[in-house]
């Protein structure tokens, strides 16, 4: 069937429209407060019971809620009715280009993790177009685990430790991989047919799987680190991811900390990155970087010898500590932010450098007297990014679930 | 006349709030569209004419709209109709307590200055009841010479250099001044009675000042750095000024450039106003700082000097200029802004400044090929924070016109 939706009349138009926005509202109501009947979220929404039933029977229909049982809320009189909650049929795909690993998460509308892989892989000596067809190898093999669980795809998000234009997912540049003006989205289109995706900055994406699933869940203003070779940041201002301008925000791995400073890979001097990236610590502290082949990443290695009490090591992360707290210092200076999430490579070294971030912020924030700023270790650590690639195809449906339906059809007419 | 408000009926009430609402719908269209006829009001508001015409009279007896001739459009057809324009009998006071200076300035809803002065006296060297005191004398003057002029004041701003509550206006802590937990608001209340006033960061007020007046009139996403002694900056993100999650945001001048630096009026160390402050660039090229009864500023002296080629005044320009670049490099790859306007002691400093800031912008903003953050000096300079305050009680009463009316009853109520 084929329906020109420009013939549409405006009238059936606008019931689409209320529709639509209808079944995000009914989802979202249950997202937020849990499990619940019909009658409750009648209640809550100020829709009709009538108009209830029939979005929760779509919603059931696109196999994104579902039932489970009889409501047992005390005082609960009459006869039993059905609670409601997210099905975990519906999934999305989490990519991840990093610049010594490859990723793969399949998350579930509930979050949970459905398959997960992550392989370590030296990307800076390789051109785009490899590491393009191993990561679609990778994504092509979870895709599989999703037929054989039944699961419902509703797209991928890829994670990239660089600027992305959003509006064309192009990868404008990512210093540490060495690449540049690549049509990332294009390019993983072509090896993926019918898969929805949408690329974003790796740390936009840890800063919104930290408040989706992870450390920040009801603090409206932080700031979430994403340390790996590079240095990233998320910055969510008032419940929103800040942008900026272009969408270029949050380079906090870029800001000058020592102007005279080592060289970084931005071409720049001194630049944050160049002081406390994973690597940067390794190194300073006597650790091999093997080029590739590894099993375990160099976080963990760190982890490692730092709890065997490993001298070097214990001051290396001492001073990471120092220059990453007199960092987030400025940023809270300039942001006025209610916490600090330590993500990437820094949520497990977070052990060591907590106290030297809270002395700074204590030290050097001119507020600090009247606005306590949290420091949170992330919950999710090094799989953020990718878990927040999962999440920011997810938080799509769960706001307009009317695109699954659409999903489902067009994916099934690439297929075919 | 009482009316007690919680006695009026919801009908009367809703009436009330959608008229107070078009009125300033209406001021708000002849401040940003300019002169223009009641039809063109109309056609543009989607307001009827009976309603703009009803609206307009309000605001000709309120003293905020003036009729000012014919409207002359080329192919205007039918009977000749009056232009209507901003009147410049509504005025605001801005008034300033600086480290080394007070200021206050009256300026009109058309953005002419009525009335200026500033006077340099150290205020390091004061308690803060002497410092107001003064302050005070100088608003009634200013207050007196409005009489003259038959104006109609709206209320007062404060500009301040330090962290400010804005809900009770007490300036919580003004480092280089060594005032802290002060009720600036209320003690200010007491000096001037009836007089409707709020107090404000002066970066925040100077970046007020250059979007509604200045050099940043078209620009969404910028950063006003505003430099006297101490430095701090008003940043706007998409049109609104950033606050931050308590209101502390922008205090760009405690960005720590120099962990081990000197030690800064907040008690930190290497804090960028140990660099780049107006006396620290003074001192630093071997100019006396007279501690009162200046009749010219530090940076009009540091003018003079670069002018006439002094070459350590000229050194000290050029490394002050750096290290304001490296810092706004910063701010940029966080916030991802449009422009840096130069403020302060800054804009007249700035043909020795902005080389050096543009050249940081473009060396270290990891987006800098794809978006160009311009740089201009403060069209304000250092009047710009006093000039703010006014700005921001006039911008109230062009959203919100009828507080015209309930303030002149409470004022002449205040006054008897």
């Amino acid at each position: 069937m084929t329906f020109d939706r420009s013939r549409a009349s405006n009238g059936r138009s606008d019931q689409t429209t209320v529709r639509r926005s209808n079944l995000g509202v009914v989802l979202q109501h249950v997202a937020a407060a849990g499990p619940c009947s019909r009658a409750r979220i009648a209640a809550e929404t100020g829709l009709t019971r009538g108009t209830v039933s029939s979005l929760v029977a779509e919603l059931i229909e696109l196999k994104l809620l579902r039932e489970t049982g009889e409501d047992e809320s005390p005082g609960r009189v009459g006869r039993p009715a059905q609670t409601l909650e997210l099905a975990d049929t519906a999934v999305a795909v989490g990519l991840e280009v990093n610049v010594d690993y490859l990723a793969v998460s399949v998350e579930d509308l509930t979050g949970r993790i459905r398959h997960e892989r992550r392989v370590f892989v030296d990307n800076r000596r390789s051109a785009p177009g490899p590491v393009l067809d191993r990561l679609a190898r990778m994504a092509r093999r979870a895709l599989e685990e999703t037929e054989r669980q039944r699961l419902l795809v509703v797209g991928a998000g890829v994670a990239v430790p660089g600027l992305v234009e959003i509006g064309t997912g192009t990868l404008l540049r990512a210093p540490n991989l060495g690449w540049s003006q690549l049509a990332l989205a294009d390019e993983l289109r072509r090896r993926l047919p019918g898969l929805p995706l949408r690329v974003e900055n790796e740390a936009n994406l840890a800063a919104l799987a930290e408040s989706w699933l992870g450390s920040v869940r009801d603090v409206r203003s932080f700031i979430c680190v994403f340390g790996e070779i590079g240095v990233g940041a998320g910055i969510f201002v008032d419940g929103e991811l800040h942008r900026g301008a272009h969408g270029f925000g949050g380079e906090f791995g870029h800001v000058t900390v020592d102007p005279d400073g080592a060289l970084c890979a931005c071409g720049s001097r001194g630049c944050l990155e160049t002081l406390v990236g994973q690597e940067v610590i390794a190194r300073a502290a006597g650790i091999p970087i093997a080029s590739g082949g590894r099993t375990r990443s160099v976080t963990d290695e760190l982890v490692r010898r730092a709890t065997d009490g490993d001298a070097r090591v214990s001051a290396e992360l001492e001073r990471a500590g120092i220059a990453l707290g007199d960092a987030l210092a400025s940023v809270v200076n300039l942001f006025d932010l209610d916490a600090v999430v330590l993500g990437g490579c820094f949520g497990p070294l977070s052990p060591w450098l907590v106290g030297a971030v809270e002395e700074a912020l204590r030290r050097r924030v001119l507020s600090a007297e009247w606005s306590t700023c949290q420091v949170y270790a992330s919950a999710l650590g090094e799989l953020a990014a990718v878990r927040g690639a999962a999440a920011l195809m997810l938080r799509e449906v769960i706001a307009a679930p009317w695109l699954v339906g659409e999903r489902r059809l067009s994916g099934s007419e690439a297929a075919s």
